[in-house]
């Protein structure tokens, strides 16, 4: 049985299942809402499957409302794998800031080259 | 072929692959200082096919440094998948708000009903 940030992890590793949640991200939606947008591409089984793969790792829970069973997004899971990548904010923050003066140093390159040869004509 | 965020969050979905990426995390390290922890309870090619997948989903790079090509953390990808995270955040905001709206009620209730009983004693 993998640990629950590796299920989480696991389950956002699809594009089909990545789009189920942005979909819930706007209201809650029964399983055949969220399998509708993919029938031409896959299988309505293959598209339940996918609901299936979401609710064990946690990421949405089906609501029992009257006959119909709705599913909604439980963001816990999410936040801590948010929380998990936050440790590593530091390192593309970082890696970032040097290629933005990288950016710099080139572009004050390119000005000072354009200044030169604007000069030479 | 996934797409990259499929592939980042695969790589991700295993403790012993976000382990190495925690060690990246202190500095640079061979392929051996990365599998070296496991060893007991893994095997030598487990543990380099686990450094390949975080190669592969451009978590990870090789350096070439003279003789050796010691591995180090490429944030790039990392961004990507907590920026994708991100969207979702509103929605674990508000479902720790309203837990901590419901926790505060039961503390005082809780408080309530604490000095009720002293007064009664």
């Amino acid at each position: 049985m993998p640990d629950q940030l590796s299920r989480t992890f696991a389950a956002l590793a699809d594009p089909t299942r990545r789009a189920m949640l942005a979909r819930l991200a706007q209201g809650k939606a029964n399983v055949s809402d969220l399998a509708e947008p993919f029938l031409d591409k896959m299988s309505r089984p293959a598209l339940t499957k996918h609901v299936k793969v979401l609710e064990k790792a946690g990421l949405i829970r089906k609501k029992r409302d009257a006959q119909r069973r709705p599913c909604e997004l439980k963001p816990e899971a999410l936040k801590d794998a948010a929380e998990w990548m936050e440790q590593y904010r530091a390192f593309w923050e970082e890696s970032f800031d040097r290629l933005d003066e990288y950016l710099k140093t080139v572009t004050a390159e390119k000005k000072a080259k354009g200044k030169k040869n604007a000069g030479q004509s």
